[in-house]
């Protein structure tokens, strides 16, 4: 038997992405990237429609786009023969929706709705359904729902209910004509394989579908519109499969559109963050690992479905059939140096920079370098964007504590450094003592990939080792395991694991000294967190009311 | 009866200047500046011997040198004859103190000492003294020294008796050497006039002295340090003028000096702030001024000695004879903004204010206008360089709350201008709730001089109207109103007032709606300020202390 291969396909936010795998290996033969002609659209549509405050859409012609540029092109530059491509793969950004004819058509492909909003892809980040979002908690809490624990106590207004109560509220013809609503990751295999499927994934951390229990019940769904009441079975489908099943296989129009053989397996979706954890090896319980860009998720599984507050979400076959996946998140890291770049470093800095042939990002992390751990003596709480975990409060925001006239930007810059990697160990102690051991930690990821400084930081402060992705495209990677396991190539993801997963030969390991010196700025910054984070000063949310008073005004 | 004339001198941290007066009506007829030769030496005397850290020396030759450059200058220019010139008045910053012999030659100007840095002037800002300082105050609470109440319940650092005994401490050959320590104010009058005289102001708000109790015991001075015991009477002269006094007259070596007649009156000196109440026309009770620059001093007199807590002190005589002045102050107010545009501006803003022809403080002004009260969801507590009152505390530090990634420069920027000015209100409030009211407002300075946006929001926090100086000069004005009373041309300094004081037309006065909104914002400032400040959450001071750890590795 010659060289067997598999391509993964990875639906980003701003493009998508195709990889190429030897499956002997691992080795990432071709990549091809398409960014989407129609980006995020949170202005208008383009027929020029205005968008209200807080949405975030996309184009489901560019999801098949991507599919047509890149696989096609992975092929071609790996010259390798069809006949050898066993299956494939996709993960997605996530809760990224969009409403569906029965056939899988998109509502936003009918001539007639080419103007509407909510016949578009809602995207991950639409964050103008938040006042579902804080209904449904309310109702959610007042009645006692006991699914709620699985989620942290709090529902996000970046998930499913919310966003699709949001279309009933503000266009019922739109929701009354949808067949289904159905996650992009689904969508997509759906229109490569003509087999609608629903992946436990989506389903469990984004649509409150349990597996034992399913979704809410009819009383709750009544509770929050009485039109509601049915939508379980009808436009939710309740037919789920695990991660790691194949859902179907590529038929004639997904051959036209991609040049991949008519009956190559395809596995069902996954999120994108979470098919990395087979990416780096992980297939089991007590390895955590972290997803770290504009923001970074936790993930970790266990044996046991443990209540932790203030995660994202806990679900059975959420990452690897057979264990309890759980996901944790902050919202804001890169982003944070992003906005510190973009607003908070002097000309003469950006002069220096230049003079030395540096990116500003590195030019700030060789200045902070020097630092002593404490020198600056600032702290910082990352909450720019909100917390995600443990606190669930997207009302938060960002604290910097110490200045004094001789404080540099670099300072500043390695104090926002230093937060994350706090929130980080808030994060993985919550899980310890919440019954989730953490045994590994694990990262990939933009910044895992590219800054050292930072790593060795969290390492530091998490007294941990922490070993680093072998793969800048690991959730393509770990896409082209689901799809190898989907084509029954491996017996299952643990086995494609053992062949094709990678982790870097560096490790990142904690120094006695740092770890000391650390845990005392951690204790601070905990300090500061509870009293800003958990109501005994809620100046931020006040600041934030009167700031909206403001803008409304 | 011609037009008459007199002069005043005022001895900045980096410069003098002498302004020539009118005395029918206060106008300013010519004005003279000499930057001091040698300026602030921190880090190295002019023989190259190194200096520690937070030092800040002067070399008294400099004071000479501005006497005789603008003194001359400012006659000449006007063109005066100089029996018209009728007094002369002088203030300078204090505490700036000098080891001299029995006739007032400096220790630095003896050949032996010239290397030797406790023989220099030590400028207020001289802060090498903390030690002396920190020990003073434990000795003086323990032993349960009641003038302590008159000075908020501690002794700065800049203060008299810590920089003479950091003297004592580090170069005894030159405390035993020096007949007295003169307060450069007392030194320059000595040289024009040949008489040694002492002034309240200094006196009572830097020397511990009191009106009626005098200097603090032999006992506690013992208590600090035994070859300290009869420091009093011999090292520090027991005779102290009321301001509004007579000093003496120009004699040979002052006329010599300065181009000016023997005989003309020459008054006490004063503190630079404390001399600018009557140049806006202050010369009784009730009426705050804030003499606003890189940091802010808040005087205001009363009709009785109150213990106001966390104020500068309280002085019989301080600033008006008969009166009790009060002085407080903020340690950061031009400060922060010169920090936050050498330090957090970007630049693309520094770019596009070069293109506008704008100053970049103005430019961030501009911006910042444009924000409505509460707009940036951003509070500010105004400790970069610690907290002055009433906290008296300089282990403080900065802080922001509120950012989000949506945060501009010119949101923080605005933020430090409002917590300058709830720092300010924090003051007056203190004045008024411990019986001291504050009926008045006025500002000098070049901060109240330029910043028509800073006013206003002084003005709607602290929701009263605001006078501003009609001089740039306001304490140069003030002294040569004292030197015109001096030489009695007028009865006292009321008098002196009622003619040469000047306010501008424009007065800053409060908008109800901006005062309601910010009251909102106060409340959280002060919590932030009681959380902070008052030991719920003493992370400042260890995060100082980890900090020091780390510098002295």
């Amino acid at each position: 038997m010659g060289r067997k291969y598999s391509i993964g396909v990875d639906f980003g936010s701003l493009s998508g992405r195709a990889v190429l795998v030897d499956l002997s290996n691992g080795d990432e033969i071709a990549a091809s990237m398409l960014e989407y002609p129609h980006a995020v659209m949170s202005e208008r549509l383009p027929c020029g429609t205005k968008l209200g405050a807080d949405f975030a859409l996309q184009h489901p012609q560019d999801y098949l786009d991507v599919f047509a540029k890149t696989v096609s092109e992975v092929i071609s530059k790996a010259n390798v023969n069809i006949e050898d491509i066993v299956g494939v793969g996709i993960d997605f950004t996530a809760c990224t929706v969009l409403p569906v004819l029965n056939d899988g058509t998109p509502l936003c492909f009918l001539d007639e709705y080419k103007s509407e909003p909510h016949a578009y892809v809602k995207l991950w980040k639409h964050h103008a359904a938040q006042d579902e979002a804080n209904k449904l908690n309310e109702i959610a809490e007042k009645n006692g729902e006991k699914w709620l624990s699985r989620y942290g106590g709090k529902i996000s207004s970046e998930w499913l209910v919310p966003k699709v109560w949001q279309v009933l509220d503000e266009a019922e013809e739109i929701y009354n004509r949808a067949d289904r609503f159905v996650e992009a990751a689904d969508w997509v295999v759906w229109q490569l394989t003509g087999e609608e499927t629903h992946n436990s994934c989506t389903a469990g951390y984004k649509a409150l579908w349990h597996k034992q229990e399913g979704y809410p019940s009819k009383e709750f769904f009544k509770a929050l519109d009485s039109r509601m009441e049915n939508i379980i079975g009808t436009k939710i489908s309740e037919t789920i499969l695990p991660i790691g099943s194949k859902a179907g296989e590529i038929n004639k129009f997904g051959s036209e559109l991609t040049g991949l053989k008519i009956g190559t397996a395809v596995a069902v979706g996954i999120v994108d963050a979470h098919v990395a954890l087979p990416a780096v090896g992980i297939t089991d319980s007590g390895k955590m690992l972290m997803i770290m860009g504009t923001s970074t998720c936790h993930i970790v599984m266990g044996d046991k479905e443990k209540p932790v507050p203030g995660i994202c979400g806990v679900v059975e076959d959420g990452v690897v059939s057979g264990y309890f996946g759980y996901e944790a998140g902050q919202s804001c890291v890169g982003d944070h140096f992003d906005w510190f770049v973009k607003n908070c470093v002097p000309a003469s800095y950006t002069e220096d920079a230049q003079k030395s042939g540096m990116n500003i990002h590195k030019y700030l992390r060789e200045k902070a370098k020097m630092l002593k751990i404490g020198e600056s003596g600032i702290i910082a709480l990352d909450w720019w964007n909100g917390n995600r975990s443990p606190l669930v409060d997207a009302d938060l925001t960002g604290v910097l504590v110490g200045m004094t006239l001789a404080t540099k930007p670099e300072e500043i810059y390695r104090a926002l450094i230093e937060a994350t990697a706090f929130g980080t160990k808030v994060i993985i102690d919550a899980y310890e003592e919440n019954g989730v051991p953490i045994n590994e930690l694990f990262a990939a990821g933009g910044i895992a990939e590219k800054d050292e400084l930072m790593m060795q930081i969290y390492s530091d402060v998490t007294n941990r080792e922490i070993k680093i992705s072998g793969s800048i495209q690991a959730p393509a990677l770990g896409s082209a395991m689901f799809g190898a396991v989907a084509a029954g190539y491996f017996e299952n993801i643990g086995d494609a694991a053992k062949i094709m997963a990678k982790v870097k030969d560096i490790v990142y390991k904690p120094v006695a000294q740092n770890v000391e010196e650390y845990k005392k700025l951690f204790a601070e910054y905990k300090i500061l967190h509870d009293y800003f984070g958990k109501g005994a000063n809620d100046v931020m949310k006040r600041l934030k009311e009167i700031r909206e008073g403001k803008e409304n005004a």
